[in-house]
């Protein structure tokens, strides 16, 4: 019997599995996607989306599904400490989770059990005609290359193992978490950034308590210990309680506790307050230790993802961010190599990009359980800091609250930076033309590998005003912004000369064309010419002054719902005639093109001037990476 | 045998039927509801969703569903006119369909049909153990008063006749629409406002067309005519045409035009832009005049409401919304007598409230659609006007610009107000008490038959900043917010003070109370001593500075999701010290209370002092039409 052919095999059902799935599901790939399980996390697990997270999952259409399930919001932490002098524990400060000085859409963490979230992307999957086959486990595979169009070679079985099946694929993916049978097989390592591990007890259920904060994210130490406290969906609360750390004497990374000992630690570190369950919706004691994959794949055929890949403390809230943004970035890789976009070479920048983030993450996040696991030294340590509540009034601060606040954009997600490579362009990129504008050189605001600053503006076509950065949809095509400036001869003269070169045969953006682009609906917003390219255009003029037909030709002007007014008032650069352009660093006589990655993340930024420049210069960017794009163009050749 | 008996009976299944069923299925009422439709409308009809209604619409937890269909959002509104001298039709000035001179929560008019409405109310009902009978039609029915607690005898059959059933109710609803069974057996008669009938051509569907606006509503006046345009879901559009008037000589209200003739009509009107249509979902020719039913109810035991009560042009969008306000007003007064909180008398003020409301809509309409039928007289008159896009700019406008401005407080649903009478204080409410506070005095910016101001504050449980006035949702209680101010010895004993009252045997309060109050679930956040009435408490301060254990009697801490921390900045009183007291008009020394209605609506406002004071006054407001509430106290001797 011939083996089924996929397009790619996932392994595991949880957050990286999903995503990934989901993406390419939407993109019409073929899917194989097998979980152990018989059905999604029914309670427990991980519970916190993270505010870059919210962006990514309303980029995919699946945030209204998300708060459908009234999920607890955070804005905030409390602090709480033994006080000098005072009998039990004082609330020594707060400080917002995603404070002020991060510009997010949405400065909070969303908590809800990881079955909610499960469901979200299993359903959307199955409306794209994805269904999850489970419970089946991987049971072998191979990079045999005996068929070149599918190399990869799977077998797996339903778990009783009484039924089993052979595919074979173009790519297997394993999202099976700390415990891979794939990278077990790779023989790939971990390596251990912090020597340090720790068994954590966690509880959730629905309490009785007087503990004023009880709704809030709460780190609380006292004479009896540490706990942190996150607040759930339907009145619920989760505890972690450090049950032992590998520096104690007695160290065993196998103990256990009861529920009972670990609500009686509880109400010891909480007293005077007093805390009593109504139920335990889940409780488990494990042992963590920060862990990282050497490698993230071997052949860029076979490939992992998520817990997987990085263990670490539940402290953060990190593990399920991380693993979405894993499956993110290989999702739209995989998918432009396939479709004949892009290089198969761009396969490496997977692990090369979600790798750094995973070191970052480790080195913070030992850093911040490290802390977290310490006892407190002296109550009379966070006196000064007790009477905080702003960051207009910095107080003398311990250790743990400086390390907090010094993490806050790392924790929100919007600290993840991918270095310089062939798609964040950068003074050191193969391909250099005068045009660019760059982070380093101060020519913009905007940074290579780090999303677009988000702003808000009007869209022309209907008077809404919209999220820019979220306008286009997480649909696999790079998203070419032109920031236009006041309309004015010149440049309307410039966005002519950009249309008519990006038309040219030999431009990046000419062999991508849509072959049924003369039948297109002609209400298709994002994709009318390529699948591979939105245009977004943005005035810094008011809506009403905008004519689209007379300001754009003909080819920039199909994409009339991408048309922009930069007319709305943004707090943060109040006074600014054109807030976005000002947020972004452009000036409003000096029109600039935006690149941005499918993923959000500024691939790179140049000036939009008369003549064929800026198009020569996209052209060797796009050239660096591309299977055709821009490749005849003069200025492209390396 | 013996007839079933309902609570009530509501004939129809359009808005108005569907949010009184919506509402009496969550407070438990049995209910028969029956149309006469197969199935809910399958297109077209009525479809803008007001910014008060959107209020209304969430505080009902329904706004989500809504927005599920991605409806079209309208922002501004733009007019078309003829130009002096030009050819053609131009943009003669744009307004905002929700000025930001009303502080609104979404200024925006929510487009889709009403079948996608309808399915929201139907889902709802469900899912509280409701099910439309249909199609189904009332034959007959009779307030015969043979049982004394089911009065109304109300027969029915199904469509074809071949089946009819006989139940007896305490209430029969008719949300029938303009052509009326019931409305026509009371014999109660319509009365036209404006004697000139038009005739409507009406169409939706999708176009191709290179018209600027086609995404925005729009009213366009050219020498052949004039439309107006209103967007809608799923790239769809719809154009309504005025087809004949009563006012021409050859008058027929039964005019006919074809599809085809209306098409070419709205090509004429838009000439020199050109129009196709791809498909034309609904299309539809009537005849509507101004009118007002001249009573609402006859006995407060048979109702109507909706357009059974009132008809009009459909250009100011207000027909589904003036019902939606109807049914609301409706719901709540029938659950506080059925329940016993209520004289019966106060269903008279159903009438007396709402027929206001719809004279004062009609009198609006019948000048709005006045003008809007008329032929532009000469295209030179809209020159001054043409240039203007802000309300800072006025410029010389025409009568029409006017007109449609003045209207946008009325349009958007916060111009509406009910009368004083004894569920809204006034200085002529005959109880009196020295502590009521009174905009015609100045003494507070709330007026009472008006909703609460909105204002953003920060929940001191969870600190997620929120709107104050959709905190408590429509659960069919007072809503009692005390303003605090600043925390002090003094205001902290007039909270003690008004605590103690409050649970006083003579209060208003005390005679409401849940007899299973010992056994509430303490997660129970509105409604843990009585179903009417929840408190809130706002205190001018920041979140990590109020203690609500030590700040409020336990009592009123029992409700620990309603403390609120005025510390929020609102735009519209920059530089306040505590922006919520202070849209509300009460300084942060003078604590207040503020008694709004169940439907959102301000009933009263009192000064929070030291001593009885402030719970004698309320309790003579609530003496006034309770049945229990307030009558023991001594103030409240009428």
């Amino acid at each position: 019997m011939v083996p089924e052919n996929y397009d790619i095999v996932i392994v595991g059902a949880g957050p990286v599995g999903l995503l990934l799935s989901t993406c390419l599901a939407r993109w019409n790939y073929k899917i194989k996607h097998i979980d152990m399980r018989a059905e999604p996390t029914p309670t427990g697990r991980a519970d916190g989306i993270q505010p870059r997270s919210l962006d990514l999952l309303r980029n995919m259409g699946l945030k209204r599904a998300i708060m459908e399930n009234e999920p607890a919001k955070v804005y905030e932490v409390a602090f709480w400490d033994p006080k000098n002098g005072q009998k039990g524990i004082h609330r020594t400060g707060t400080w917002a989770s995603c404070p002020a000085f991060i510009d997010a859409r949405y400065p909070f963490t969303t908590l809800l059990h990881q079955g909610l979230i499960e469901r979200v992307f299993i359903k959307d999957m199955e409306d794209n005609g994805v269904h999850l086959q489970r419970p089946w486990r991987i049971t072998g595979f191979e990079n045999d290359g005996k068929d070149i169009t599918y190399p990869v070679r799977v077998s797996m079985t339903y778990v009783d193992g009484k039924e089993t099946e052979e595919v074979r694929a173009k790519y297997l993916f394993s999202g099976e978490g700390a415990r891979s049978f794939v990278r077990e097989q790779l023989g790939v390592k971990i390596t251990h950034k912090d020597p340090i591990a720790h068994v954590w007890g966690v509880m959730d259920g629905v309490v009785r308590t007087n503990f004023p904060d009880i709704k809030m994210k709460c780190t609380i130490h006292s004479d009896a210990g540490s706990i942190m406290i996150i607040p759930r969906e339907a009145n619920m609360v989760r505890l972690y309680v450090q049950v032992a750390s590998s520096t104690d004497a007695d160290w065993d990374p196998r103990k256990q506790v009861s529920e009972q000992e670990v609500q009686e630690h509880a109400q010891k570190i909480l007293a005077p307050y007093t805390i009593t369950w109504d139920r335990v919706e889940w409780f488990s004691v494990y042992p963590i230790g920060q862990g990282i994959a050497d490698r993230y794949t071997l052949d860029e055929r076979v490939f992992m993802g998520g817990d997987c890949c990085h263990t670490h403390s539940p402290k953060a809230g990190q593990g399920m961010n991380t693993a979405f943004l894993d499956a993110q970035n290989l999702a739209w890789k995989i998918h432009h190599v396939e479709s004949g976009f892009a290089d198969r070479s761009l396969l490496k920048s997977y692990e090369s990009e979600r790798k750094l983030i995973a070191e970052n993450l480790l080195n913070f996040d030992a850093a911040y359980a490290k802390l977290f696991s310490q006892r407190q030294p002296s109550a009379g340590e966070v006196g000064a800091a007790s009477t905080q509540t702003s960051p207009d009034k910095p107080a003398e601060e311990n250790e743990f609250i400086k390390m907090f606040k010094a993490s806050c954009e790392f924790t929100s997600g919007y600290g993840v930076a991918y270095n310089p490579n062939l798609l964040n362009w950068s003074p050191s990129h193969p391909f250099q033309h005068g045009l660019f504008l760059s982070n380093e050189k101060k020519t913009t605001n905007l940074r290579t590998g780090r999303i677009l600053i988000p702003a808000t503006v009007t869209r022309v076509s209907d008077a809404n005003p919209v999220h820019l950065e979220q306008e286009i949809p997480l649909n696999g095509s790079y998203r070419i912004y032109l920031f236009a400036g006041i309309p004015s001869a010149k440049s309307q003269k410039a966005i002519a000369d950009f249309s008519s070169n990006l038309q040219k045969r030999n431009s990046f953006f000419a062999p991508y064309r849509r072959s049924d682009e003369s039948s297109v609906d002609p209400h298709e917003r994002h994709n009318p010419h390529s699948h591979f390219f939105t245009f977004a255009t943005i005035f810094a003029a008011k809506r009403p002054d905008i004519d689209i037909d007379g300001l754009l030709p003909e080819f920039l002007a199909r994409y009339y719902d991408h048309v922009y007014a930069d007319d709305v008032v943004d707090i943060r650069v109040q006074g600014a005639k054109a807030a976005a352009h000002e947020k972004m660093g452009f000036k409003i006589e000096e029109p600039a093109v935006v690149v941005v990655r499918p993923d959000g993340y500024v691939g790179c930024v140049a000036k939009l001037v008369e003549g064929s420049g800026t198009v020569d210069a996209l052209n060797g960017y796009f050239a660096s990476f591309c299977t055709q794009g821009g490749k005849g163009s003069e200025s492209a050749r390396l």
